[in-house]
């Protein structure tokens, strides 16, 4: 035995598994075979294995932010929250982008360039970590939060997110309260958690209300504009076209004023519509845009304090933490006419 | 003579001058009295004294990214446009927001953070240092660029800007083109160069036009929707309104719409609106706006490059360049009508 801690990729070599499988066993994370853990657990003790978190001393006043797209408007908006903190923290924010040909996740230079300049922690805004890169960072001794993660995150990994459902279910309830019954959806990427989830806040309000969903109403674009554009006319083209839309995020919104502004159909006059971020836009619409409130800054903030926490090497009190929307009723809403 | 180079405060005390007065003489300043030059010269001559850049030899692989205020919407263009060069060179992005009372310029603790954990070079966006913060970075051997100056940057500091005049003048001259004769400006704030150069273009234009500018048409904003509204109530509150107005920012012009959109006045048919910026909710404005697009993305990634060149020890071709903006002509601008 030596006085020198191992480390993880040691401990997988002499154990004769991957450093991932040593990372989850590390972790306490479920998915590893009884055996495989009973034996990397054995070599973690005979080679005095100590989790990398307690033995990182000397801070370097840096965290990373990775964002999957800098273009999108309330990337700013999670930015400021967590500069903020940040700064009262004396520390500094890294802020890249996912360049990879996959985009969903960094590349491996990313991992490198942190690995030779260090950081002390890592903060992913809809973006995910291979399981070999999180066993990488988990060896560099670096804790890792999502905020609004675009998946389901790996066990274990602490993430902070919006009631997107809830907020689905306000969206709607506002919708049907002003009497509308014909009510449509355009939602997000259909693998995109919080999409889904706002999507399914949506169908369980028309069928709280007793109300149908006909075919065709429930519609998919990308969060940005030119799909909520693109779907407000298959929507409208429809025989019975809807008299209200829930529109999953504001710019998609924007899109769908322009393709009732083309049609020379008035909001909320002859179509009530209902976003769902409130960016700054939103605000400033022609009419302003009735929309569900995320609380960006504050989400980015909540996840800042976690990781402030984790680098501290305290434990948290919740991996998963969900702060509340709220429905904004500004002008695109209304009660519904006679054709309703 | 001691073999160890002497640092640029220890020259300082040796003259009996300030180290910005130092810092002045070693990068070849011009307010600086002959007097005061010589005898600092001696001291670096006689103290063995190397300028800081180029001793400089190892890198840590990051650059900072400083803005005034993280809430505008093209300071994440910028990050962008910064994000993409710096990761093709393997530099890091530390993103940081002023927090000082003065709001103009980064605090103490800033600098104080940049000297404790090291960067290679500072980008700063429409903010400015002090002369003793200027001196401290380049006695720490830290080169900055300034992107889009609010006002005159110090001699020496090289910068990079856009064709504002040149911008203003378009957007005016296409309103001018029209038939409009009655126009109108909304510039930012007095003491912003870049916005002091939009509305001189838009005087030349006019005076070039043989157009007289009314009392009261040339308005002052802050950039932002909520003075774009104001000031366009403003203007139409006059005796005689004008029939266009080339509002310097995109944000303002979406306040101009809300105010003439509670008037109940159309755009362009019964007003033309001009911005500036080409931000991405321009493109997706109700009419789409008509705008003079300044290349964030591009002047982002310059500043970044003109930084990296002095981070490797290189000159700059040019202490100043000024990138070119264009007219973009959407749906906000039309003819004259006859009341013109």
């Amino acid at each position: 035995m030596n006085d020198r801690r191992a480390t993880m990729a040691e401990v997988a070599a002499a154990a004769g598994v991957s450093v991932p499988t040593v990372s989850k066993v590390v972790n306490g994370r479920p998915d590893v075979s009884p055996a495989t853990r009973r034996r990397v657990e054995e070599v973690l003790r005979v080679r005095n294995y100590s989790p990398p978190r307690a033995r990182t001393r000397d801070r370097v006043g840096l965290i990373d932010l990775v964002f999957i797209d800098l273009g999108s408007p309330w990337a700013m908006e999670i930015l400021a929250g967590v500069e903020e903190v940040a700064h009262r923290a004396d520390t500094g924010v890294v802020v890249s982008a996912v360049h990879g040909r996959k985009r969903t996740r960094p590349d491996r230079r990313w991992l490198e360039q942190l690995a030779a300049r260090r950081s002390d922690g890592v903060l992913l805004v809809l973006s995910e970590l291979s399981s070999a890169q999180q066993a990488q960072l988990d060896e560099l001794g670096i804790p890792v939060v999502i905020v609004d993660p675009a998946g389901a995150p790996a066990p274990g990994v602490p993430s902070v997110g919006a009631t997107n459902w809830a907020g689905g279910v306000a969206a709607t309830e506002h919708l049907i309260g002003l009497g509308h019954k014909r009510v449509a959806v355009i939602g997000g990427p259909t693998d995109v958690l919080c999409s889904r989830a706002r999507v399914d806040g949506y169908r369980a309000a028309m069928n709280a209300a007793g109300l149908k969903i006909p075919a065709g109403y429930v519609r998919t674009g990308d969060f940005l504009s030119p799909t909520g554009y693109r779907e407000t006319q298959v929507l409208l083209s429809q025989a019975k076209p809807p008299t209200a839309i829930f529109v999953c995020a504001d710019q998609m919104a924007l899109g769908a004023y322009e393709a009732l502004y083309e049609r020379g159909l008035r909001v909320p006059d002859d179509i009530s519509i209902v976003g769902f971020d409130d960016l700054e836009e939103a605000r400033w619409g022609i009419p302003p845009l009735t929309t569900v409130r995320q609380p960006l800054l504050e989400m980015a903030g909540m996840g800042t304090r976690m990781l402030l926490t984790l680098i501290n090497g305290e434990e948290l009190d919740t991996l998963r933490v969900e702060l509340s929307t709220s429905l904004v009723v500004r002008s695109s809403t209304a009660a519904a006419g006679e054709s309703a």
